[in-house]
This record gives C-alpha cells, sequence and structure tokens, in this order.
C-alpha cells in the first residue's frame, strides 16, 4: 500500500461512494420499516448473507454474459477468489443450494443489503447500492409472480405514494424468446442485440428502434450504433410484436386469439408456431385474473419490457415510478425504474440436481429514497434537542439537575458538550436545528428559574423548574 | 478470475463470514432501534459514511502499528488504492476534515455500520462486523466521557439487561503514560510489551504477568512468550500501578493523595513527577462527579484497563456484560467486552491543521446480539403467517376471498405458494412455525365454511368466513 510521507492523506473519497446525511438515512429507515412490515405480513422470512462469496460461486451467474468479471471487486484469499456480491440473487441460490434441506419449500424471504459494483468511476455513477429484495423459491406457481407485483405496491403505498405516482409493468421473457423463434435467430450476440434495441422503443421511439434492429443508428452526436442487422421482412416481425402490447393493454386479446380474422399477424403465426409464446401469453392471463380478483389495477403489460438479466424463464416485472422530476440540467424527466424482476428458474440448479424455480422482485432503495425526498409532500421530522447552555464550569451540578428533569419527561435533549462562549453555543444550537435552548447562569440559578429561548420565535421566557418540561412540550 | 468449467461451484461460504437466520436478525433489529431511540433522545446526529475509503485516508490510523496493511481489505482502483473500512473512527476523522466548515462544533454523530478485517482465516474468527459507533467530536469537555457511559448503559437497559449484567470499567491512559514516564521508558515496542502484559492481569493473575513485565512466561502448552525485560525495581513499580485500582475503587483515594502518609509510594511519586498521571487522575475524579450527580453507579475505574488502539489521549472505558454463558467447551465463563472507547484528541489533527479533540465509544452489535441471545429470559416473537391450504388450481379465486379477509384484518397470511399435495403443505406449515392453517376444499367451499387448524393444539373448527378473524386472534 502506497504511503507518501510527510503528506496529508486524502479527505476526498473515491469516486462512485458518498456520505449520507441525517435527513436521507431517516427517510430510507422509513422506508425499511414499512419494507419489514409488508414482509411479515406476506410472510417472508428474514434472511441475511455475507458480503463476501467465493467469486466461483457468483462468478458464474454475472447476471450479463458481456459484464466483464471486472464488473466485481475481488480478492485472491489464500488459494480462492472472493468476491463482494454485486446483487442479493447470487448469493440465495448458493444459500438456498447450501441449506436445501433445511428450508422450508417453498422459500419466502427478504433481503436488504448493500451491494457493489465495480464499475468504472465516473460522476453520478455509484458502485455501492442498498438493495431490497423478496423471492419465492421452489415454485412454479404464477400466484407467486403475481403476489409480488402486489406486494411491491403495497410497500410503495405506504411509503406515501399514490396509485398514480407509480405502475407495475409487466411481460414475459417467453414472448421475447417466441418472438426469436419466430425470426429464426440463433446467434446469442445477435439475440442480445435485438433485446436492448426493442428495451429502447420507450427512450427513443420506433423509427429510431427500426435502425438499431437493421445496419445500425447515428445518434444526435454523431455517434454511430452497429445495429443488429435483420432484414426488412424480421424487421416488419418485430413491429407486429410491438403492436402486441397495444392489445394486451386494451385487453382485446382473448378476441384476437380466438378470432380467426384476427389481424394481428404475429399473435396468429407465433401461437400457432410457438408453444412457449403461447405459454407466454397464458401466464399473463393468469396473473393478470389474479391481480383481478385482488383487484389490484396499477399494473401494465408492457411486451417491449426486455430487462437485462439473462437467466428469467418466465414473467419479468419493472416498477416504474410516474411522476416528474427535475434531472441535473432541470428538465422534468419522469422518476423512470426503481427496480423489478422476474422468474428464474433455471438459476439455481447450476449448483447441483435442485429443481428450484423461482421467481423475486428487488428493488434500489438508494433510488426509492430519492424519489421520495423530491416530493415536497413528503416530510419526516425528528425532534431535535433542547441544548441547556453552559455559563461555568463549576455549576456543571446545576446543569445536569435540569437535564436529569428533562431526561425523565423524555424531552431530548442535551447539556452544549463543548466549552465556548454563548455565542458559539447560540450558533451551534441554531445548526443542530434545535428547537429552543436553556439559559441557567448565574442569576437563574440564584432565582431558581431557567430562561427558555424559542430559536424559532426567538422568544425568552424565565420558567420555574417544575414548568420548564411543559413550556417546551408546547414549542416542540 | 478462476473459474472451473464443468464443475459446480461452491456451495460454502468463505471462512470468517455467515449467513444470519431470522431469529438473530429481529434480535439485531431490536437493538439497533433502541440505540437510534437513545441518539435521538441524546441528541446525537445519524451518519452514514460508505464502505470504502482511499487506504491513504485510513492507513494512516491503523489501530495498532503492529498490525500489518494486510489487515484490510484493499484494491488497487485506477493509480490509488482502495480499503474497505476497518473501523467507523478512521471514516469519521476523514469526514470531519471533509466537511470541517459545515458541520456544527462540537459534532455529536452516530454511525451502525458493516466493518472488515482481512484476518487470517480460521473457525470463529470472522471478518466482517455490524459496529454502532457514537462520538463528540471537537470537545476536550470531560462531561463527553461521561456521558458516552451514561448513554450506552440506558442502550443496555432499554435491550433488556439488568444492572448487575454489566459494567462499564474506565481508567484514563494517562495514568499509563505517567506509568510508563516514572519507568523511564522510551522504546514504543517496550511501551506495547508492557501495555499488553498489564491487560492481561485479569486472565492469568499478577504472578504470571510478573513474568511477561520480566523475562518472559511459558504457558501451559510450553509455548513461551518473551518478555518486556524490566528489572525488579520497574516491575515493583508497576505493582504498585496495580494497587491504585483498588484506591480508586475504593474511593479512598482523595485521601491518599492528600495525606503526607500515604502508603502508595506509586501514586505519592507519580504525583509529585509526571503531570500528566495527575491529569488522568483529576480527570476521573471529574467523570466520577458527573456520573454521581447522574446517580450512575454502573461503572467501575481499573486502572489496568490499557484498550489496543495507539490514539487513546484520555479517559478510556470498556463495555463488559457481566453475565455467565457456557463457551464452545461447555464451561461458564463470563461473556465479557463488547466494546468500549475513548478520547483521541489528536487524531483528526493529522488531515491537517484540525484541532479537534474527540471521544467516542464503539460496540460490536454481533456480539451484543449474540449475548441477549444466550439469555433464556429474552425472547422476541414474531407472529408467522397463516397459511392457506390449496387444493386445486382452478379454486384461486376463493383461496383470494379468504387471504383478502384476512389481510383486511391485518392478519398476517399467506396463501401456500406451492403446487404440493396437503401433506407437503402442512410441512412447510409447521416448519415456518405457522400458528395455523385453513383449508378451504371443495365441500368447505361449498358450504362456505373453512376448516381452521390449531397448529399448536391440532384442533380444528369449522368457521363462518366472518368468524375467522376472531377465530384466529384467539390463535395467535
Amino acid at each position: 500500500m502506497k504511503k507518501e510521507k510527510n503528506n496529508k492523506p486524502s479527505k476526498e473519497l473515491p469516486l462512485g461512494f458518498v456520505d449520507r446525511q441525517e435527513k436521507e438515512l431517516l427517510v430510507r429507515d422509513f422506508i425499511i420499516s414499512n419494507i419489514k412490515e409488508v414482509m411479515i405480513k406476506y410472510g417472508f422470512q428474514y434472511l441475511e448473507t455475507p458480503s463476501f462469496e467465493y467469486s466461483e460461486s457468483i462468478g458464474k451467474f454475472l447476471p450479463d454474459k458481456d459484464r466483464p468479471d471486472e464488473g466485481v471487486f475481488s480478492f485472491q484469499d489464500e488459494n480462492k477468489w472472493l468476491s463482494l456480491r454485486y446483487d442479493l440473487t447470487a448469493p440465495l441460490a448458493r444459500y438456498v443450494a447450501k441449506n436445501y434441506l433445511e428450508i422450508p419449500k417453498p422459500f419466502k424471504r427478504y433481503q436488504l443489503g448493500t451491494v457493489w459494483r465495480n464499475e468504472k468511476p465516473g460522476p453520478g455513477r455509484f458502485r455501492e447500492f442498498l438493495q431490497f429484495d423478496a423471492d419465492f423459491v421452489g415454485t412454479k406457481n404464477i400466484y407467486a409472480d403475481a403476489e409480488l407485483c402486489i406486494l411491491i405496491s403495497n410497500i410503495l403505498e405506504k411509503c406515501g405514494l399514490e396509485k398514480k405516482d407509480f405502475i407495475i409493468k409487466i411481460s414475459n421473457r417467453k414472448l421475447g424468446i417466441g418472438l426469436l423463434e419466430w425470426l429464426n435467430i440463433k446467434s446469442s450476440e445477435q439475440k442480445l442485440k435485438i433485446f436492448r434495441s426493442i428495451d429502447k422503443l420507450d427512450r427513443l421511439g420506433e423509427e429510431e428502434v427500426v435502425k438499431l434492429l437493421g445496419k445500425g443508428r447515428k445518434d444526435k452526436s454523431g455517434d454511430f450504433t452497429e445495429g443488429a442487422g435483420l432484414d426488412n421482412d424480421q424487421i416488419s416481425k418485430i413491429q407486429q410484436f410491438f403492436l402486441l402490447t397495444d392489445s394486451l393493454k386494451s385487453k382485446k386479446i382473448e378476441e384476437q386469439i380466438n378470432d380467426p380474422k384476427n389481424q394481428n399477424e404475429f399473435l396468429k403465426t407465433t401461437q400457432a408456431n410457438s408453444s412457449t409464446f403461447a405459454e407466454g401469453i397464458n401466464e399473463l392471463f393468469q396473473i393478470r385474473n389474479i391481480l383481478n380478483e385482488y383487484e389490484f389495477t396499477n399494473y401494465e403489460f408492457d411486451t417491449t419490457l426486455i430487462r437485462g438479466l439473462e437467466y428469467y424463464t418466465g414473467p419479468i416485472f419493472e416498477v416504474v415510478l410516474k411522476f416528474k422530476v427535475k434531472n441535473s440540467k432541470g428538465n422534468e424527466i419522469e422518476f423512470g425504474s426503481i427496480g423489478g424482476g422476474g422468474r428464474y428458474d433455471n438459476l439455481i440448479e447450476n449448483f447441483g440436481n435442485l429443481d428450484c424455480p423461482a421467481t423475486g422482485i428487488s428493488v434500489g432503495i438508494d433510488r426509492l429514497v430519492y424519489a421520495l425526498m423530491q416530493r415536497k409532500k413528503f416530510k419526516l421530522n425528528q425532534s431535535k434537542p433542547v441544548v441547556i447552555c453552559t455559563f461555568d464550569k463549576n455549576e456543571i451540578v446545576n446543569y445536569i439537575k435540569l437535564q436529569k428533569v428533562l431526561r425523565a419527561a423524555g424531552v431530548n435533549s442535551e447539556i452544549y458538550p463543548g466549552e465556548s462562549k454563548l455565542k458559539k453555543q447560540m450558533e451551534y444550537a441554531n445548526k443542530i436545528k434545535s428547537p429552543a435552548v436553556i439559559l441557567y447562569g448565574e442569576n437563574e440559578i440564584k432565582s431558581g428559574k431557567p430562561t427558555l429561548r424559542n430559536l424559532s420565535s426567538g422568544e425568552e421566557k424565565s420558567i420555574e423548574i417544575k414548568e420548564l418540561v411543559n413550556e417546551i412540550k408546547k414549542i416542540i
């Protein structure tokens, strides 16, 4: 380790890491307590895996094959490699494999934990996140997938968001797989390019996505992105796939499926040709039925929803905040995704012959904290201490006398902990946003009546000690 | 990163890391919520620094000079080194230096966070801990040191410990420094050896410590530890130092100090020769006076208390749990220390010309969790979900109907999330310690009366849906 003698150490943080202040932490605590409450209500078990795992235990399941190993923080430890977890799903898979005989089946667990990404540092790109994950392990039941949508909505509403503030977007990986079958795409590189292009429909619009699916696209800056190289026929099939979202949204899809004069060529052909696709649609119907029964309407089907992780096998979802926030340039933008998830029926069996179909959801808590803090309506107050000012070291006994009265009454309070003049003490009290200070100098001690100064109004009052608590309670 | 193709990844955790189960996490949450409550009451600010810091920012303050840099997990990042924090004090020093102009003075902050030690792995030696730290920064006032003792006791009592269960041991680094001055010890290696030997007085007894102070000591296994190499005169002075604890405990020390016929040679000589020593004694008196005013008696002075960290400059303390627990060999032992702290007036100025005297306390939360879980008296119950068993996929609508009734009434509940036969469902319900299951099969649906089975008594009851919640509330 490099140490420069005689030089002062850096006061700065490495890029991608931040200090978090009280206001943010209180909002976070509020979110976490809501999460825990909902998790108990829904019968999930609380689990915590450690920050480190053997790299091999999580390395084989890097979410995207195109993300290099460098995406994680790793150390060589004796003759094996350790990595800081980059998500909570890979460690869950390891945990289930390790404890397969002991866990209930199905196993419903939730976890709150930091994850690390060793990305190239850059402004606004964080390398440490707090995540919340809830998963059902060991069940194929689509009820589990639907339940995840309901429970995350329940959490968001408890956090003070209204129904109009967010939506759960739902799709099914099987539709995408059906599409690829129909297009007869085999190369996984091309598959990835197609999925990535489709994923950009919301942001770029259909015209630009068509370019990405074909030869490529030049963006405003002049940068050229190479396309997926599909021909016009293939691209037109994908455009029909886009129409599927509207059919699903308008809920006319059953009619279209059952009507032989159905105008959606894609639906007709794919239904006939791909059992995977048919399963995918069928699972969406099942989810819809369950959500209907719960009178849950805060979702929409969106077949252009892709989600990056390669391991998804069935229903996928994304949690989108719909309210507007100002970005760093001062423009109003929709807040966007704070998380999502989906079914990953084949992930855990990598550890052995374990038949462990599973589905889960993951939410980025830091993004949710940020979103809630952007809402002007949202306020969390914490009662700051009343400050007992000090005048003379030798009178500490008298200050303690007051402090004991306040503590016994449950009033947050402190004796000024430094050794400064009154002016500095007042600066301190204002800085910590104290509601009031108590002045108990020589004269006040003689008369037995401390002075209470309200720091928001500036008003001062001479008060009997036995009345002090009542007067303070009027202020705080 | 090494990847063995065709081999299954490890299901095991690296040594020194553990999975934590619900029971333990609930106890931990309970402790954390008590900590937060007390911190608000005492007017501490909530802060969180990130897990990584530049190695140079924390590396210069490795707690023990004899601990190698290998004690931390470090990565090279572009041209600088990053390290996972090994405590919460070094990052606090960096935070204060970075934000010196903005923070209130004094600055009272608390933090809860994981710290990492890259120790050589071994059984029972953890490499990741949750720590709680509370610090006063920017004050020389001894009131702050006393307050730390009171607040940690307040937290422990809130956690359910009684006064007899723990004690705060208090000493002052200045006494040790005074001792070294009296012994005329200059070599820092010898200083460390002397402090380490004194630290073992509780465990080994005076006779063995005398050996360690002299030529060395052979332990029961035959291993020889080289001694500090002091001569008999020096050792006898240290033995007089040991007597100081009794003088302090019996509170006769003022008499001894003021009485010229004082029999404690050490006290007499050192008082006269070392102003550092006199200051140390004086600070202990001040702390005692403050604690007396608060009627706080749950402490004892113990001058053999050393604490490893080299950066301490004044009062030091240790939080000791006094109740007996069984160790891994089945022997009853006193639980021992769960943390401690002290004054470190010179640490922060390493970052620049900042005059930042400070004092703080640190508690190992994992050890405290373990201690509370060892107490039979201690119980935290969490209401586990009632399980609605499923008989027929097509009846999901009916199960949901029941689930809605239970959720509306705030009863923790779940529809069995798998697709198994009733026997497996009952195994599941028992495994998760569910209080009851609801059976709603064909006949029950027809009659509109589900069956409620109490899983602790085995009793079954056929119940109208509208009575279901009342009946469940009798059970849970």
